[in-house]
């Protein structure tokens, strides 16, 4: 079997893939991120174990997106900046996806095991963020 | 050439499928319908010649929908009511997509041609409903 | 009520919406192009009165797009050249995709109206691709 | 730090998040599946990490599904079976997608690490498919 914190971090990048996968390709333009942003959040924190999704697309980049007269885009991981908080059994799982190398990386922050705290599965860095 | 009244329906037909199959799949519960309202008609009226997209997500119908404990269901056709108004070269459709024999219908509800008005190509049947 | 032409038309746009929406974002290299395809086309053609559907996306296009060390990149509408065939009640609609000031563009080729040969609504310029 | 194996399952729920909501809402007919399939697989296997999948189909299932006379339905959770068998710094992962209470699951199907075998990280439960 499995551990709880692999479960945990397996529920978390189905999350990630999910939330990725379903809006990519959403049109989009500074005038309608804010209601993508919450669709967004508010359907993935549907999911099972999901506590808490945070979405920020950067009107920036979907500005500088923009090629074309149309006046929109098209939502790829380059254009936001998304945190989520996956708990699973005491375990807790922070991920984000973050430019690297011009490239959107999905990310596991850290991951807690309440019921195991200091073990080899837990990290508490302070660098996590706590509002992930 | 296509005429400015077929260009306008070719132009309605995309942004119905465009709705559809970007957003069909995404997880739904009674909680985050609003939002995701808000967010498939905000995102495709940044398409072009898109003036206007009325989407009712039913919450009765999402919560008969929900068949396991998780308590959300994935978003189809079924689970909505849709309204679009496109405008090309003066020639104004409005579209719905509505239930018929429990299979979602994308139609035409109407073409108005405001240059040739009462030619063949245009209709403004009582029945169409203003809102759309 | 619309013309056949018109609703034909309608038909054709839903088709392109629902292909270049339901697909955008998926993972692609130049060893998974064909495959692509091939489904694209393939579950396209189901939809109602959608008669043949031709995708052929650019492998050189995708090499060229594939921007990180990770090999593959995500199919957009700059990568692919699309043709499709509709036929609405003795009405056949032929469109295409293609690149037009850097940006995808979806248009109508020809309608050509087999009960109204030479009519207003219909086209048979020599311009149009009898492949599409 | 999250262990080897932690980020191992991360990205394997990442392949079956992305899989799942990338090409659910996608037509299908008992006459499209094998093409569905391959591009399902082909194109995940782009991702990073993932060394194999296999996307099942069920014709039967399919079929069943068909409730309206156009002859398609929509790809579901349930009418596939998915196995994925990722790898990440010496640690295997195999997954699966199986109906559980009519509901598609995601699961994780068996974590090693070839680094620390028999550790309570691994495990080799002759449950696990082989050809998984």
């Amino acid at each position: 079997m499995a551990t709880d914190a692999q479960q945990a971090c397996f529920e978390a990048g189905i999350k990630f893939g999910s939330l990725y996968h379903q809006f990519a390709g959403t049109p989009v333009s500074p005038s309608s991120t804010r209601s993508l942003e919450a669709a967004m959040a508010e359907s993935i924190e549907n999911q099972p174990h999901c506590e808490a999704v945070d979405v920020s697309i950067r009107d920036d980049r979907v500005a500088d997106a923009i090629d074309h007269e149309n006046g929109y885009t098209e939502l790829t991981g380059s254009l936001m900046d998304v945190r989520m908080r996956i708990a699973y059994e005491g375990v807790t799982v922070r991920t984000r996806m973050a430019m690297k190398d011009g490239y959107p990386l999905m990310e596991l922050v850290e991951v807690v095991d309440g019921d195991r705290s200091g073990s080899g599965d837990a990290d508490s860095s302070p660098g996590a963020d706590p509002n992930a």
